[in-house]
């Protein structure tokens, strides 16, 4: 079968022949792929930035962000079965461990993450595990959903920790309008009745933003936090999410975070430095968040299938890959490039 | 009366005659104080340290660890009387703002601080409002009790909230066994069946810790973090309390939490630096406490009262604030100092 | 003054002249009133079925529903002042019980209730206290949203209640698509993205409730509880608001409720008779609902200001009180009938 | 290998030679059973009146309550091996159904219960899952922890439950004090502060509850509501944990609760019967409760195996299983009576 494989770092991945996956454990699902996400992670995959951290051994398939139709399963398979449309959870987990039992498995002990540390699903076949495949309705094209798979319950994830606090005549500030602060916009506004307060440096990821849900947009031109501190009467927002964490956001989202406030971290790259004074004498929180569970992944497809979060996708076939991966470095990606085999 | 006046900063108070305070509005209550304790704070208001933020006039009266006798009240006051033990919330606060109607009253948007920024309870008597008292039972020795009134609720005010988290099988490392944190101590082993590890540079603080309840105590020489990890399988503390958060302590901390835990802000002083990435891939979360809410003081007093959670005090009379203020300058208290007028 | 008061059981209340109330106490508040809601309750109240239950002696005047303009406030009230717009708590409250302490005035141990135990606001004037008053945009028209004071609170403290366990995914059943239903409707819709199924016995009622956001509905002609089930994949709704509890409702609700869901009783009047087997073996909760808080009536007016709650109200002039009173009980007012003085 | 046998209902079970259970499918253990615990349901069981919910099939071999060593496992078993110390979750779970996913495995969608419709555990070996295994400490003697594994954690499971409604300054009364309820004082005790009252009919019963850690008890002679009235300054329990729930227990049960409160039901046998006024005008709610999940099992066993909950056990060897079936059907079997083969 083909497959976009990363041969050497600094290098653009490559379409080539490779055998196919086989079932091989009595849980093993082999998934045929519909659509395969390409994300910014992929090139940061192909400058080695993860290289140390993922130890992997080159060359092998990219790919994390996937959904197509099962192929073939194991032997103790009993909830997919062939033909089946499925989406998957990015990382397969045990489903044993303290996480996996508490449903948190997104933090599972054993998990893999297959296009980062092992064959991914930029190919025609994937090999996963029956706890990663959430079933869909037959008729949903995999393309469309794809970037659900990872940018999608990120986000999600995010949103759904912060209902709690986002009652009627709270703000929630959304830091960085773009790939996965669009579909952060959308979960907020399904999910809540919050005011939405989005802040971007590029106005037109804030007139999309509009049109997603926000109630009010601040260009990130250096006034930013005083702009929040503005539209909220002065007391901040009770929520900010941020989406870029890095380049000065990291500041300005602790900023923006009202007394006894919460600061969601999503995006990274920056460094956080925050006197202990400031922390305790408001009482605000920083909250860390990873992508997604099994289950926000399928209420995020609920929430997909009712129209209620869309996304925005370029499709390439998978012979293109290398042109996918130069148009998102380039920023000529509208929304999610996606890969159909 | 005698009261215990800040007159100049980087001097000593002094005790001098005042005139009494009165009953001015319907909801005033004023108490005749039974014991105030000396706190590291009104060692810092001294210093000056809190000359910007707080704004007083000198001289003033100090004292925000309050408990005595109610004096006299207002017309409107009808939940305590005159002759009723009380022990005072440190802030009386308005009962009408977002944050005193959520029960969040230590966020209230107007309250005062006597103490800190009007005249405080090292006096004969104390001016505060009824919504700052909370009733005792009329055997309770005020002394025995006042320093729960700010130093006893802050420590329960973290604990209470990291509860949920501190189900059996985790492990909760506290960071500092002086004041506050023996009182949290005594509070995690009355409220929860987490593993308790305690952490101070002070071997005779963390032999006091083992008694108070502390499963396994570390000295802080510099391999604390290694020895917390060896303590957890090598995961870290589900939930870390920080009585110090200055001098490396906020470092350690943090690096003491585990995948997904929590490290709870206390103390104050030093200033938290850490990569988002650290934040976000790990999905730790940074948790800011302040002082305690009404009901955090009557849950305590619960407490106290059934003996869960007992004060090493040491009495001086209120002539005696000068040598009681050196005392505890000089590290010679052990517990709390306590003036009883 | 005009008002409307009640002198005889089993007789229509008159309109009649009485003495203008007065600032009494501190915290007395007098408001002049701009709509006053008919609920069924004031028909209950004629019929004397509450008599015994409130001990008030007549005659005395009706209204438990009230919106208009500060007219007067006591020598401490600060945070409303006379021309300010407000909508009324139905239960002024004491502030300093354990209850309202904790942010669930609604069961303030001292609390009245104007209208049901005292003078209610059917008048030109109502006398109230500090803690009643939210202060509204004074573009707002009290009769507009009278109505959100009582029957509005109690819709939407049973939805806010609920949220956490409606995620994506779920269903909701709500039971009774009358004055308080289709309030519910719309909180649904404005916090949740559960799926909406509406039963009533009355199909124009259901035509409304699509309008408002219901999903599906289900017409109780006996075959309701199957109806569901069809709806649900077999399983029952993860939460069921029962706004009715009477005649049988109150056995469908529970028996509309998935494993492990939650049955909320609302309306009241019928009797729950479930064996406790039922109740373990499929781990099922009943919750009790009574009107909502403080915070609930000022989170209720956001979503009643950004248009995403609603009401559809008949006006009368206060000296058609009688009329009022008389289409209420002939089934001839659709909405909520409002008197404005 | 030896088994109990139920031949036919309302007949003693036999012991008999049956053929060992083998590994079957990739996720199969069997255990070595240490000990197996006689249970209340295990006499129900042999009278018939589980038949027809069960559907079981005569003869088959008794026992839910296990615990022992791990014999074989199936090819894809990673967590368990061959030597280590096992105690059982009652119901082997598929862990992909959304209950299971959840953290919520009780409510497992694919779940049997081996001892009730299929082979149990009164045998020297037992077939299992992977999933239903929770390896302890190799000293553990199963036979003194068996009777944690169904009815340990169906008390725990309530209680931690009810902690967050828990604080100090509340009561919790616990109504019977037999198997599962002296376990349930003792997770009380270990896990909050609040007051604990003990309802019983049985004087010896409350002595024991004592010493677990009652801190008040009531002899269940009629006067148990006024009782508990009394001992709560005429307001009733915020928690009834109701272990009876038959008798007119589940009315006192509701009685005792104070507005607001919770009543939890544990027991069954009996009906409630409640007006819905009565649960809308206190807010009360009804709380049903299950046995206990995979994560309360190991929090359990973290409690037991730190000594803050003991069990009392009468031991018989596997031949005598009958005997003990006569001695608890007699009530001479004070605590639990445990088979070890």
């Amino acid at each position: 079968m083909k497959a976009v494989r990363l041969h050497e770092y600094h290098r653009l991945p490559v379409v080539e022949e490779v055998p196919e996956p086989a079932v091989r454990g009595p849980l093993d699902v082999v998934v045929r792929i519909g659509g395969a996400g390409v994300c910014r992670t992929d090139l940061h995959i192909a400058e080695g930035q993860w290289a140390e951290a993922m130890g992997v051994t080159l060359p092998y398939t990219l790919g994390h962000e996937n959904a197509g139709w099962v192929h073939a399963v194991g032997s103790a398979v009993t909830s997919v079965a062939a033909g089946d449309t499925v989406i998957l959870h990015p990382t397969p987990t045990c489903g044993l461990c303290p996480a996996c039992r508490a449903g948190q498995d997104m933090h599972c002990a054993a998990s893999v993450f297959p296009g980062l540390d092992s064959d991914g699903g930029m190919a025609e076949l994937l090999l996963t595990s029956e706890r990663a495949c959430v079933k869909l309705d037959p008729r949903t094209r995999p393309e469309d959903v794809a970037a659900l798979a990872d940018a999608g319950i990120t986000a999600y994830h995010a949103v759904r920790k912060a209902i709690p606090l986002l009652y009627p005549g709270t703000t929630c500030v959304l830091i960085g309008a773009g790939g996965l602060g669009h579909i952060g916009i959308q979960c907020l506004a399904a999910l809540t009745a919050t005011t939405i307060v989005v802040v971007d440096r590029n106005p037109d990821a804030l007139k999309l933003a509009e049109q997603l849900g926000a109630h009010a947009t601040v260009v990130a031109d250096g006034r930013q936090v005083d702009a929040v501190k503005d539209l909220t009467g002065g007391r901040g927002a009770e929520v900010v999410l941020d989406f870029v964490a890095e380049q000065g956001a990291e500041q300005d989202g602790f900023a923006m975070t009202a007394r006894a406030g919460s600061y969601y971290v999503i995006g990274y790259g920056g460094t956080v430095r925050i006197p202990t004074l400031d922390i305790i004498s408001t009482e605000r929180n920083l909250v860390g968040n990873i992508v997604g569970t099994y289950r926000d992944l399928c209420e995020l497809m609920v929430l997909a299938q009712a129209g209620k979060v869309t996304l925005h996708t370029k499709t390439y076939p998978l012979d293109a890959a290398a042109e996918a991966f130069q148009d998102l470095d380039a920023g000529r990606v509208r929304g999610r490039a996606i890969l159909v085999p």
